[in-house]
């Protein structure tokens, strides 16, 4: 066998002990998070109706590393440390100098990287006696990754599921109750905000913000029973992602690379986090210079086209408010074939790093995106997930201009999921009827001129 | 993190280089291959038209190992070496001394076994100078596989998918699709066999048998250009998978186990083969005593309930007579949820080791099998195809028969292949739609009773 080394793999021993916490290492704090009411900030007492103690106090830390447990720790060896791939016939393919290494979240049960986040979420709740967790899921991966963890630690897992997703995408809706979850089509009439979203109007398809709304809901008029789980957005969840980057960190020391740009797609943000925050601390304190790459659709263009100021993270304004790039909470993306990237909203955190210019971001319109994808699958073998095909159409516009300049550049980029449940979208694809979508900036001004006037949108 | 291992990880440089030709070490000489019309042992000549003569070489090869070439091998390394994992939970769900272990080939591109034997039918079919690749598929497995193989090597794919699949697994043809191979439902009109069957029952669904017609026709009559690729029955094909039994083999040592047992689901018999030649060598050469399980459904019992005698592979009676255990050419198998294995036959070298008692087999109704699916991937996370959830439920009989014995027994098996396509069926399962399926005697009788009288059914 010729000695081209295509996959660095690591043992066992080398899974992360701890989840690195960039709070610590941000040049200004995070912008406060306000009660949606008071428009004051909120307390761990505010939170606690929602989410375990020990999130909430993840929340906020400023320690730089936390350590995870060991019973997470146990089940992250199901699928943990994931390859890092060297896409040598993808490069071949491009005729390019640039060396293209990614990670492949895909190979974990849930078929993303949503479960590093999933397992600890439940690990805790489980710890602090909560019975059961709800949630909201849209394409499905959030929803299949919390009806695993929830069912290891034995918690009962109510998901709400939008409701054209619940019906356009049955199996994995069957992927998340063959693990014993209860999967409700969202708007449903099982909650105040359902009935009311159905009042208004009862053919209504649903959205991610509306099922947030009914979750959190049911988490909060529990009594403690039941808390909420959100797949990303949130500081904890972020960084809980962050195994990703440190195991990749150290698979590249063995392929004796360093990257001269990381790339991720961002919704709201969770598995750029996992990629890149290790590297961008690399960047803060130790004077490296790679280039941190955000990558989101043009349909749904939070960063790139988006506001930083204060918006609720759900429709019916019952979540906290965030500082963040927004396109404002009503937003209604277009039928995007990326549900998971359908969010108007985008991580505080990389909200923050993108208004000081730590990292760059781009939006990519869908027709590239599949090109991409569908050049990555011939290459490597592998189907993306529509989400990170977003990154990888970025890895191959990287890949030409370095081919272009004559330089050998070290592409890292996180292939966060496979595609298996998005075949429709490629079928679509390959039958002509996807289109692109760009928003009239009237339609994004509209969604704005909803959002809370809060001060702070200046820092 | 606590030392217990879960995955035994093996280096690239561990990915086997010989494929084991079990051929080699059977006690007594494999029956001679016939020619559906003379009924004559079949010479190389007669193969041309179907096979490139590199692998009709490995066919009849008596050679204990074959190289595998570095051109497959530095494809291997996009998924190779599989892991192989210790099903912890399991053992602890089912409160069992058993330790039971997994080799994991879910974690390939096509999601399955098959491509372990598509890379180098594709490679030797192109190093020959061959157009492209005809095959028939099922359950979408092969198919993909093959797709994947030949769009590594430039080859041009033709797939003839039984129509029932083509219309109720439209993921699976969108993901052939999605490799560049052109696929057609059988039966088409696209073939003198196709349009027969059509005359014959313009409302066909197809079978494999009939979607194997089409494919051989094609390449048969096209001079050349096409040459026809079986995913499994065949003896090359069986050899190629046995890169899985090698691996365990090491990675056993290292996890200082020997198995007591090795169970491998059975339809055609490669995923079988590919675990368990390597452990039946040892047992031939070295005296160990392992047991070897063959496991198939109680609806499609070619084994248990099948006859050791000459019969077609496929409907129109176009392929070579080979020896084998069948339920008949034209038993038609009851649409059950493990679409591959509902072949009529089984591979003559696994027919020769059950007739000579060197393997065991049971057959295992449909409810129990998806009753262990369920229970497995609870445990483990991991959704099981149909198929190797026959293996599952097997495992779990022997694990609680371990246990009622109070013995410690190292239990093998091997997941073939993961359960993402196959949604559909664990739905019906939830909704209590599946029932079991057991074929009355005078069912098989009828098919048997078409298969044509030829000497040597006694050996």
């Amino acid at each position: 066998m010729s000695d081209e080394i295509v996959r660095y793999d690591l043992p066992q021993s080398a899974i992360p002990t701890r989840w690195y916490n960039i709070q610590a290492d941000l040049p200004r704090p995070l912008p406060a998070v306000l009660h949606p009411g008071t428009h004051q900030p909120v307390g761990p007492d505010d939170l606690a109706p929602l989410f375990p103690m020990a999130l909430i106090g993840q929340e906020v830390s400023q320690e730089r590393f936390i350590e995870i447990p060991e019973e997470v720790r146990e089940i992250y060896k199901l699928w943990r440390p994931t390859p890092l791939i060297r896409a040598r016939r993808l490069e071949k393919a491009l005729d390019t100098p640039a060396h293209i290494y990614f990670k492949y979240e895909g190979v974990s049960p849930s078929g993303s990287h949503k479960l590093n986040t999933a397992v600890p979420q439940a690990y805790y709740n489980k710890l602090e006696g909560v019975q059961g967790l709800t949630t909201e899921t849209g394409a499905g991966q959030w929803g299949t990754a919390l009806s695993i963890a929830s069912n290891f630690f034995g918690l009962e897992c109510i998901v709400y599921m939008v409701k054209v997703s619940y019906h356009q995408k049955p199996y994995r809706r069957a992927i998340i109750q063959s693990f014993g979850a209860q999967v409700t089509a969202s708007p449903s009439d099982t909650t105040e905000a359902g009935r009311r979203f159905l009042a208004e109007n009862p053919e209504s398809t649903g959205s991610l913000g509306m099922a947030i709304s009914e979750a959190v809901e049911v988490a909060a008029m529990s009594g403690g029973k039941y808390k909420y789980a959100l797949g990303s957005v949130l500081n904890h969840v972020l960084m809980h992602q962050t195994v990703i980057g440190q195991e990749a960190l150290l698979q590249l020391r063995r392929a004796e690379a360093y990257p001269d740009v990381v790339i991720g797609c961002t919704g709201g943000g969770s598995n750029f986090a996992g990629i890149a925050f290790p590297f961008i601390r690399n960047n803060l304190n130790y004077g490296n210079k790679t280039r941190i790459l955000a990558v989101e659709p043009a349909a749904c263009p939070s960063l790139t086209r988006g506001t930083y100021t204060y918006d609720y993270g759900d429709t019916a304004g019952m979540a906290p408010l965030v500082k963040m790039h927004t396109l404002g909470a009503n937003f209604v993306p277009a039928p995007l074939h990326a549900g998971g990237l359908r969010y108007h909203g985008m991580a505080s955190i990389i909200s923050e790093l993108y208004d000081q210019q730590l990292i760059e971001a781009v939006a990519i319109p869908q027709l590239e995106v599949f090109k991409g994808a569908v050049e990555f699958l011939r290459a490597e073998g592998i189907v993306p997930a529509p989400e990170p095909s977003h990154a990888i159409a970025a890895v191959i516009r990287e890949a030409l201009a370095a081919k272009e300049a004559g330089e050998k550049r070290v592409i890292l980029f996180n292939l966060c999921g496979h595609g298996h449940f998005d075949m429709a979208a490629y079928d679509a694809y390959f039958k002509g009827e996807l289109t692109d979508y760009e928003y009239p900036q009237e339609a994004i001004d509209a969604a704005m001129a909803r959002v809370p006037q809060i001060g702070g949108g200046e820092s």
